[in-house]
This record gives structure tokens, C-alpha cells and sequence, in this order.
């Protein structure tokens, strides 16, 4: 996955856990997509201070999710919904028991993710 | 929801961020239903002090769940869930275009929940 999405995921899930300086720092970097130089500006800290706080910030979101894989168990129920979806759209649409059946059989998989 | 399951249900998403000490002492209490008296006993501290130690769990993994939200998105989906499960067990069957676009509906909402 996209080192800027894999960030902007995991600041998602797990974001509400940083203090609120580091949460308006990474959020200027991550989402805005601002340069450090720019944030450095702003906050009136260096541009390696910057450079610090947002490489631990992705260091204890990543600790967070080792911990817990929440956004893995999500993507996965995300991917088998997905699934579904592709079911629903094929064409010609299958026999009404194989989709059910089909469907059945996915949904047990995200029940047991979840 | 009954205090227990939801104690059990925080602890399944927010467990490992206690302690190795609370985690120990809190699943004696939620997990293997043991009373204060014997998992003082076999910590070898008050049963006061298991008391507190439990009392500050919830409130812990309360406040995760106040933060993080992922317990209650986590429900929402698994319900949506047994809604389409609900659909196809329906008899008699449903005609396959209202079906698939019943499935659809619900799904839709899933993934802007994820």
C-alpha cells in the first residue's frame, strides 16, 4: 500500500490517541500536505523538529495497530464486501441459489472477522 | 447491552493496551469469572486492591472506545451484516433484482462505515 495512504489510514483509525500538537502537526503533513519547511513556519519549531514529530507519530500509530489490528481486521471486511458487490454486478446474474449461496458464504467471513 | 459482554467486547478490541499485570488480573475477572477473594489470593495483594485494578480497566478501555469509536463501527457493521443474512434466509424468495438491490443498499452503507 502507498506510504501516504497507509499514514492517512492508520491516523484514521488511531489518530485520537496523539496529543493535540502532534495531531495538528501530522494532520498539516498527512492531509494537507503541507512541506516541512512550511509546518517548521508556522509552528515556529525547526524543520527537523517536524521531521521528529511526524516520523513518531508514525512510529506510534504503527505501535498501535501491531497492537491491536484494527484497520487490518477492517480492510478485510472491506475487501469482502467488495466481493459481494462484484456477485451483485455480474452479468448475466447468476441463479438466484448460487448467489445466495455465494453471499452466504462471505458474510460468514466477515462475521467471523468481526 | 449486559455490563459483562461489554466489558468482554472492549477487552476483545483494546486489551492489549493494558498492562501485562491489569490484563492478567482483568481476564481472571471478565474472562474466567473468578471473585475478587481469589484472584486477591492468588496475586498476593488485597482484594481491594483487584477491586481498583478492575475499576481502572474499564474506565481505560472505556476511554479507548470514547477516542477511537471502533467498538460501535465494528457493531454497526456486524448487524448489517446479519440484515443481509435476514434477506437471503427470506421464504420465499425474494425476486433476484430486489434482492440484489436490497444487498446493495446495505452494503453501500457498510462501506461508508468502514
Amino acid at each position: 500500500m502507498d506510504e501516504l495512504l497507509k499514514q492517512a489510514l492508520l491516523y484514521d483509525f488511531y489518530g485520537e490517541l496523539l496529543t493535540d500538537h502532534q495531531k495538528e502537526i501530522y494532520e498539516q503533513f498527512i492531509l494537507e500536505d503541507l512541506s516541512l519547511g512550511e509546518i517548521a513556519r508556522d509552528a515556529g519549531i525547526s524543520r527537523q523538529g517536524v521531521h521528529d514529530l511526524v516520523k513518531r507519530c508514525d512510529r506510534t500509530l504503527q505501535e498501535y495497530e501491531e497492537k491491536l489490528h484494527l484497520v487490518s481486521r477492517f480492510l478485510t471486511v472491506k475487501e469482502q464486501i467488495h466481493k459481494i458487490r462484484e456477485i451483485l454486478d455480474q452479468e448475466p446474474a447468476e441463479d438466484i441459489s448460487v448467489l445466495k449461496s455465494e453471499i452466504r458464504k462471505i458474510s460468514d467471513e466477515i462475521l467471523e472477522e468481526l
